[in-house]
This record gives C-alpha cells, sequence and structure tokens, in this order.
C-alpha cells in the first residue's frame, strides 16, 4: 500500500534531495516528477547522483498530470510560481507540501512587504493562507497531521525556532533575540554566482543580507513571537560559510526577569521538550552542537548555555540545511500527513566524516 | 528473518560506515559492536552522528561473545590483528567479512613482504588464505556467495580493477599500467596526522607513497594480473587531495596488439562489463567521473577513453572510499553470502551536493 | 642600515608567519631562528615553503647569542615559556614582541585565574608587566614606540576590537556586548588534532569553548572596558570553520540612551576613527567584511549596522589570524618601535582568490 | 629609476594576481589599468582585497593611452583579443608580455586548429608570431631578455615542461608521455559556472577535457618536442580539484634504451638543472612536491621518481597556477626584459598555511 507523490520543481536541490529521500521511503512511491529548467530530461541527466539508482523523465508542470498520478504534491518551485501551482493542484484535490516561502508567513500583509517586490504585490493566493500549516513538526505536529497545504520552513528559522522556542515558550528568556547563523552554499541553490564561485568562497566567511535584509526574518519574528506569546524581536545575521551542507543557528537571549538564572534552568527545559522528538537530540554536559554530526540526516542537535558573566542565555542548533532544514523535514510532514511512522525514510545517521 | 551481525573494530571510519549502513539494512541486525580503542563508551559517545539514531556498547572483542551473539561478522582492525580475530572466528563458525589488509593477498610470501615490516615476518593465518575470496563481486560473485572468509579489497585497488579489469580480460589492453589515483583524506583513517591536520591539507594536493610505497600496490598487481590471465607490471601513484570523501582513479594502458584502435571497441567492453551490474555505471558519450556524484553511495561511475594521439587509453573509476570501496561493498558481499537482494540496505543515490 | 632581529619559537604558525614577513621586509633582518620542538633542523625542513626563499639553521634557545645577534626579539613560545624567555631577553637589553598571551592582561590576578591552571599559578615574571604595551597600534601607538615589551595581541581580540572600540570610546554603544566570531583552523596551532582532522573538519562549523572557556575573553573584556572607560561585560561565542585562514567578529552592542540611533552615527564613528589608519578600512554602504579580501595581509576590514527593528548595533570585522592578528601586527609594532614606516614590508594587498 | 608599466585585462585572477605583484614590485609601477568588462569602476571596487593597498581607475584599453604611460604592457585578455591589443601595442613600440594563448604556439595552423574554431580561423596578427618568445625563463632566458613579445605559457604547460624537460633534453626519457594534471578551481577563470560552484565542486574531482580535449595540449607537445628534438608524444588528462590554487603535473615517461636505469641518473639530471635556478627547486630523497608549499609565490617544486617494477620515471611539478603559472612568471620575464635583478618583486616564500 503505497503512496503516490508528485515532485513538482527538480530542478533545485531541495527537489533532488527529496528524490534521494523519497527513492528510498518504504511507503511513499515518486510517480511524476516535474521541473521546469530541466523538462524534457531525466533525472539522472540533471543530477547524475541518481545515475543507476533512480530514471525518470521530468515533465513540464501540468496539475492534471500531477493530480492524476499523485495523493501528495511537493511543490519546490521560487516563490510566486510555488502559490500558483499550489492553487492548481489544491483546486484538484491534491495535499500539497511547499518548499517555498509563498505559505510560510500567516499575514499576507508582511508577505507583500518582504516578497512583493518595489511595488509590493499581493500574494497570489492569499485565500489559502488560512489553510496552510507552517511545517515544523516539534512545534506544530497535530494541525500538519490534518493540513491540506503544509509550508516547510525556511532553513534558517527551523535552526533558530528549534534552539530556542521552548525557552521563549516557557518564558524563561526574552523574545528579543540576536541569530548570529551560518550556513553551507547549497543553501544559496543550484545556480552559479559570483559569491559561490569555488576560488573566492572556498576560504573565506562573510555575513550577508544582514539587518533585515534577509527574507528569514519575518518567518523567524513570526514564530519567535508565537512561542513567546508575544511580539519577539530580531535581529538576525546570516552568513556563507566555504562548505556546502550545514546550518548552525546561535540564538542570543537574556532570561526574563525572575527566572532563576542558573544553567540547569535551560538545559533542563531544552531535554524536556525534546525528550521524545524522534529528530532533535538536546545535548547535555556542555556540548556544543557541530553541523558536521547531522550531515545528511533529518537530525538536529541542539544545546544552551547560560553564561553568569554576562547574564545571557546561548541557544545553539546544527541541522544540515538541505534535509531538516528542507527536504527531509517535508518528508517528516508527509509521514504525519499520511499517518505513516514520522520516522520513515528518515532513520539514518548523518552522514560522517 | 533477521540476520545477527557482529563488528569487530568500530573506532574507525569503516566500521563507524557499516553500522550506518547495517542499521538501515532491511534484514541484517547489528547485535554486538567491539572495539579496542573506544571498548566502554558507546557508539554515539565515539560518533556523534548516532545520536538518536542509535545507542550501543562498545565492547572489547570476545570471539565468543561475537559468536554467540551473531552468524556474519565484520572484522575492521589493524592488519595483523585482524587476521587473529578472524582465526577465532573461523573456529566458532563465524563468516567473516575482514576489511583489513590480511586475506586480500593470495600468497603469503608477498603478505611478509609488504605487511611484515623489517623482518617479515609471517602472516599470522596462513591456513585460511585458501578459504578467503577477494571481496569485489563484480569479479567474483560467485565464490563470495559461498565464502568463509571475504577479504574487502582496499579502496585504490577496487577503483583501478574496476576502470581497468574489463578491458584487460577481453585482451584489449596491455597488462602494464600507470594508475594516478586521487583520494580524500578519510581514507588515512581517523588518528589526526600532519598531512591530514586541516590548516595544511584544505589546500593543497600532493602524491605520496609514489613507486611502490603505497601497500595497494601488490594488491593492485595481483588483480591486474588475474584479470590479464599473465604478469601484471603497476606503477600506482595515490595522491591526498583536500576532501574528506572520494577516490578516482585513472588508468592509464597501451592497447594489445591487433586490437582495433578506436574508441567504440574500448567503450563497448565496458558497457558490456557492467550492462548489468548494480552498482556500477559505465558512462557513455565522453563523460567522465566525478567523485562529487557517489559521495555516499555504493555506486561506482566509470568510464574510458582512446586517444588516438598518443596510441593510448585511459580508464577512470570513481567511487566513495568508505562506501564502495570499503564498507558499503562489505554489504554488498554480505547480502551475497546470505542469499539476500545484492543491493539491500544499498539503494540509495549518491550524497550531492 | 638594516635591523638585527631574532625570532624565538619557530615551530609554530606565527613563527613562520614572523619569517615570511621579515625576510621581505625592507629593513629588518632576521639573524638568528630560535625553537625547541624543531631546533637542529632548518627553517626549510620544517616549513617547506621556505624552499629556495630561506634557508636558517634553527637553535635551541640562548639568551646570550640572541642578545649577541640582535637589537629586537620575537617571542612566540607557550604562555609561561614565553614570559622566561622575554625576562632573560629583557635582562641582556633586548626589545622584545611576544606573540604569547604573558603580557596581555594587565592584571596579575586574572592572569593567573585564566593561564594559571587548577592552582592559579602567579604570573612567571610580575615585575614586567608594568611595561608591557598590549600591541594593537590603531589603539595605544605612541606607548607601542616607545616600549620595552610588546604584548600582541590575540586575534580574536583584536578583530572584536577592532570592530566596536571606535564606538565604545564615542560612548555610541554599551558596553555589554555579545561577540560571535569565527575563525579558521591554523588559530588552532599546528599540532594535529581530531578536531583539525580534515575529514571531520573539513566540512563543518561548531561553536566551541563558549560562554567564558576561551582565554581570549579577559583579554577583550579588559580592551573593551578600557575604550568604554567602564567594566565591559562580555559573551564570547568562538567558533571553528573549514578553513585555515580569516578570522571574522561579529560584535552584536546596542546604542547608549541617548544616541541618536540612526545608520549614520555609527557609521561616521568608525570611518572617522580608521581614516588615517593604514591598515584598517572602515566599508560603508552597507557592504560587509569577508575574510577572504584580507587573507595573507596585514588589513583589516571593518563595517557597522545599525538595526532600526531590534534597536541593535553589529559591528564586523575581518582579518587573517596569521597576519593581523599575529605575525603581521608584530611586524607593525616592530616598525613604530624602529622608527621604520609602519607600513614597511606589510604594504601589499591581500592574497585573493 | 622606475619601469612604466600598463595592465592591459584586469577584470580576470591573472590581472588582479600582477596588480598584487607589481604594486610590492621594487623597480616596476603601474601607471594605467585597462579592462573591458570592469571599466569606469576602480581597482578596489573588483577586486576588494586592494581596499586600502591600491586605488586606480580602471580604463577601457586605449592603444595611445597605454603607449603614452608605459614602456612595458602586459595583455591578459581572451584569446584573439589579445593578439589584436598586443599588435596595436607592438605598433607603438611598447614591449608586451601576453598571458593569453595568442603567441605561445610558433605554428599559425596548429593555433587555427585549436583556437580558430570550428571555422579554423586564422591567427590574428600571424607576422608577430616569429617575434614572439615563449616566457619560461628556465628555457629561454636569453631570448626573453630581448624580445618584443613574450607570451606567458599556460599554467598546465609550465609544470609539466618543468618537471621532464631536463630529463628529455637529456634524452633520458622517451617524448611519449602521460601527464595527469590536477588544478585548483582559479585556473577556469573568475566567470562562475556550474563546474566551480562551491556547493558542487567544493568535495569532489574529476578530469575535464581528457585526451586532447584541452588546449594546452599542442602547447605541452610543443614544448616537449623542442626540448627531446624530435616530435612527442602526449596524453594530456587535466583534473579540477576542490581548492582554489595550486597545480601538480605528474608525468609519467620511459627511460629511453640505454639509459641506465636508476634513482641517480634522473635525480641527478633534474638537480643539475635546476642548480642555479632562483625558483625551482628539486627535492632530492624521495620527497615529493606539495602544492600547498608554493602556493602564492613564484616558486616550483619538481622530484623525480625511476620506479624499477614498472620501468618507468615519473617526474612531478607543483606550483601555484596563478603565480609561477601566469602572471609570477610573466614578472619574472618583465625583471628579464628590463634587465632587473631576476628575482626582483618576487622573492618572497610561499603562503603557508
Amino acid at each position: 500500500m503505497s503512496i503516490p507523490v508528485a515532485i513538482v520543481g527538480a530542478s533545485g536541490y531541495t527537489g533532488a534531495e527529496l528524490l534521494r529521500l523519497l527513492s528510498a521511503h518504504p511507503t511513499a512511491r515518486v510517480t511524476r516528477v516535474f521541473a521546469r529548467r530541466s523538462a524534457g530530461a531525466r533525472v539522472e541527466d540533471v543530477f547524475p547522483q541518481f545515475r543507476g539508482a533512480l530514471s525518470m523523465p521530468i515533465e513540464a508542470f501540468d496539475a492534471d498530470a500531477a493530480a492524476g498520478a499523485a495523493e501528495i504534491a511537493f511543490t519546490a518551485l521560487p516563490h510566486g510560481d510555488s502559490a500558483e501551482a499550489v492553487a492548481a493542484l489544491r483546486e484538484r484535490g491534491v495535499v500539497v507540501i511547499d518548499l517555498s516561502a509563498d505559505f510560510r508567513l500567516r499575514d499576507a500583509e508582511v508577505y507583500a512587504r518582504w516578497y512583493g517586490g518595489e511595488e509590493r504585490a499581493p500574494h497570489p493566493a492569499p485565500a489559502l493562507l488560512g489553510e496552510a500549516v507552517y511545517g515544523l513538526p516539534e512545534r506544530y505536529r497535530d494541525d500538519i497531521a490534518g493540513a491540506g497545504i503544509v509550508a516547510g520552513p525556511g532553513c534558517y528559522p527551523t535552526a533558530a525556532v528549534l534552539a530556542v522556542a521552548p525557552l521563549l515558550e516557557a518564558g524563561l528568556v526574552e523574545p528579543d533575540v540576536v541569530i548570529d547563523a551560518k550556513s553551507g552554499a547549497s543553501g544559496a541553490g543550484r545556480s552559479p554566482s559570483q559569491a559561490t564561485h569555488l576560488p573566492e568562497a572556498g576560504e573565506g566567511v562573510r555575513p550577508y543580507k544582514i539587518a533585515g535584509g534577509h527574507r528569514h526574518t519575518p518567518e523567524i519574528v513570526q514564530e519567535m513571537g508565537l512561542a513567546a506569546g508575544r511580539a519577539a524581536k530580531v535581529l538576525f545575521t546570516p552568513h556563507l560559510l566555504p562548505m556546502s551542507r550545514g546550518l548552525l543557528a546561535c540564538v542570543y537571549a537574556r532570561p526574563t526577569p525572575g527566572t532563576a538564572e542558573n544553567q540547569a534552568v535551560f538545559e533542563d527545559a531544552l531535554a524536556a521538550a525534546y525528550a521524545h522528538e524522534p529528530f532533535v537530540t538536546a545535548l547535555s554536559g556542555g556540548a556544543c552542537p557541530d553541523t558536521a554530526h547531522v550531515r545528511g540526516s533529518n537530525r538536529a542537535h541542539v544545546s544552551v548555555r547560560y553564561d553568569e558573566a554576562s547574564g545571557r542565555v546561548l541557544a545553539m542548533c546544527a541541522l544540515d540545511n538541505l534535509v531538516k532544514g528542507a527536504s527531509g523535514q517535508a518528508v517528516q510532514c508527509m509521514n504525519l500527513m499520511c499517518g505513516a511512522e514520522e520516522t520513515a525514510g528518515l532513520a539514518g545517521a548523518g552522514f560522517f566524516p
């Protein structure tokens, strides 16, 4: 009894990662693969890692074809385009997990401000926003199970929220945080650019799109606010690192007045929050997460440290931006939506060294 | 109906890779894990990628314990030690797949010369040599299926032999070859050294142990000779590259007199040899293999090019030194020995990017 | 008219970098090279980059020999050892630039707490502390010129202080900061370790020695406090990155009450502070520093951003940890001490790509 | 008494490297900088490593302006364009060092075949070919000194020729060689591409343009033939490595009949050839060259090994593709042409780690 799924948008890394994960999934079965740039080619022509492992044609997107062949579709198109594909699929009764930014923000106004360009073009399918659930199982597990649209979170928000949301929710830290995050270059996508040209990016680190310049900012603000139960302030600084995969978020916060300021309070809160989570491990004993230890897996390593000297809390999370930060998490959502084991197809250990 | 297996030697990368692959295997079940350096710890303490995925104690090796708990054992100890463990396990009726060099060479004299140190100490278990089968399924599939001891090939020999053996066997090229091979640093093992210190090795390339200095040389000579049906001459030049995983072998040979010297002859021979192989893909149309495309998978990409100007043939093979070059190939052998599907637990695509 | 200099401690990267810079210096002349680990070898045996460029014997340290051959000595030994060598050299009238941590902290108590081990062993040469000047020319230029001992700053403190000291000094931000800093692996020195083993560190990022665990913390606290004119609070998070050279510090602060909170105020302060500095460039127009652009040079790129949404200031600095973060800055100090042009031997552009 | 020089083509890496080297040169003085893509910008806008170090306008190329301001010009334009600029400069009496391929091949027919496209367009300035000298000082020092046009060799030919030319010239090996060469990604230039996109190229190795596919092939054939005194056969296999700088060539050859086949014969020949060369070091005692040891310098490390088992010789050379393989060698030629010290501005050690 397999579940037929379609992938819409297979030219990029998240599409390829979906293919990798779903082709090893015990119950899902990829029936159709669509893409724009690569339509007409075969999967193994566009991504040679599939040679010998998976051979399928890539077609131009057709909503009827997708609906005829799949119960669930993953959409991984540029924002705007993705919303249109989602709308077409929903009309035809397909359940959709969208990996673009189109359904992450609850407020269409905020979407227009961050994604609408200079003219603040409105959201392409605002009527569907109410139907969408933010696809972070550790926070919205039950809602995801019954959703028609799941919005796969951004890689940076996933890491930042996993690191600090339990502390915000428990009222232990103020919702006024600095997020200093570091990402591998695969987060920039498959299109070559000067910024990801090996001779220039292979040995160096730099911040980019700082101080509200990165579009993951409103998503982080939204989720931090929801966790805290009041409006959050966020200064978010992403960095490009000389590596392919991996994302580390360091979240700096202050304890709320009245919180007992000792390590155990914060560490216990994190440990409790993730005690039964299959993919999130709260490290103890002062260990720091390392992205190398979660590479290729759907796992996240989190830890927290209270620093007496400065009276601050540092919450950290390491994950693989293409797996737990994108495609793996989307499959985790699919599992919940299908009533499959949540870890189906995702139980493997990280890929190290 | 699961197959209980033990891992003897889990402190190193090949042991960890065995754990990664076997914990996702449909029928094998790791029942005991032994190691020397790490005995007393748990798997996830030594290799943090297993946090949340696999938690097992690591014990000091005990042949009785292993035999009581497993039908098949993987041994991944330093040479010499491995032979002793294999002997103890064989006495107790355990089938063994050995990842050390101890059972790769058919001739105990050759072993003593290359592994016996200055005093040429004899092989620790020469009586078992006759029982051992070289664990390269593409060449010894049937023998592996019934073997008591399988000797997992070295990473360099696997790549070099996969690249050129079909041409040697078909008599198309002379068994007098130059092998220029490039490896990631994980091939050097887990112990830190100056040669693999990131600041010094992270941006640079150098040959090492050239001209008969590398212990994989006799193994390559043996297998090339067996393929050709006569003694082979080999000049083998390994290189250390600034990456973790991946191995590329370029094998330079001359056509045998009388061979029609055109691309199709060589390309067809390679294509025919691997047409039905589940893990080896012969590239056509002039494509060159790239280690990035086989990273993390048990796959090998091979191709061949005849160069008219120089009258030479270049056969190439890319693989992941820890998977097809070590632990994945060992699991492939295990599958054959158990009568499981040869691809069980190994069917996944490469891990890219 | 050349200045004879000696290098004491040439087995490590800072020693080698001193040799590289001084052998190209227009007026300095390295007359003797001392080291412990490498004594008896020649420079080019220990550091093959000097083959054909520089050939000198490395001797066991002898204070008389050094004093007989040099007016200025650079000491780059482990802390504790360095202080003893400095004391011996000062007795003999040699001016010393010390690259260890021994003379960076003004307060011997603080030194004992951070470097004295569990028993808080006292400073080896407390009487000399008063004589020592912190070797950051952008802050202590005049004192350096006449000093008998210059304490070369740590790489992290150099970056953090260059980024934010002008803002602290101008009273624009509070001396209560978060420093999230990222370093290449050469900062860990030449001794191999698991943490810098290429297969494990070559693709990943992790924080280490967080929350007061890193010995550069008190040095940063000291210098931030001096800049602000009152005690500073610092939360310092260093990270290890998959690259050899380069250090980026991101310093997060809040404007002091009453400061006009707009970008120009902070940007102008930084621009003014470095307008006439030969090695520090304040970037304008929202540019972020990139360590790739200062690699191999004595330059630092700094910039600052005020974020309205969070009411915070982010000050950034990129430098090469072995040059401006160590040996280049030491040569800059030497130039000041000799009355040479401050940029002598250091004027070159970064090494990019 | 400075020498005014112009750079024509400063948008790429070789142009930037010329600027880095020449701005630190004791006698040369860059008076004008020309480029196409970057005209109108300033040097530090295009290459941020020059911030604070060098600030010059980049102009659209004008031969009169160049001739009015410079005695020597470096041209680093795409092939074809470069020849035109060279012709214009020669007409105006400027001595030119060309870093393109336009004047490397002595035979215009060969040029047309490799650079003339499908229609084999003829050389743009065939009359000037006779005037051009191949700019490899170790082989054509005297001719370079008096030349009007020097053709800077390709990076691969420089390494391959330095490795084996002395053996060919001494008649010790046959001019029928395999060259297996490995290059960092900066050799591919500054334009981003899929092949040099960090996520795809940062961890992997692959051959490219093999078997006569690479345009450096005829240049290698020409120079090997000239060294041997008879036509050479070459099989050349370039590889792209996951690093920015560095090039290693392994040249495999057979001893000529009659040559005493022992290590000393070959090693002595190489040692003798380079005994007085300022930039080439012949390693002894079995050492292998490492590109990390010559990074950033104009140095080449060469060594040779005779392998008794296969009866073959392996000659190796490591260099920095942008320095000794391009811009540094061009400056070395300039020094010869100006009567300056050959090592002027180039004496520095490699940049390691």
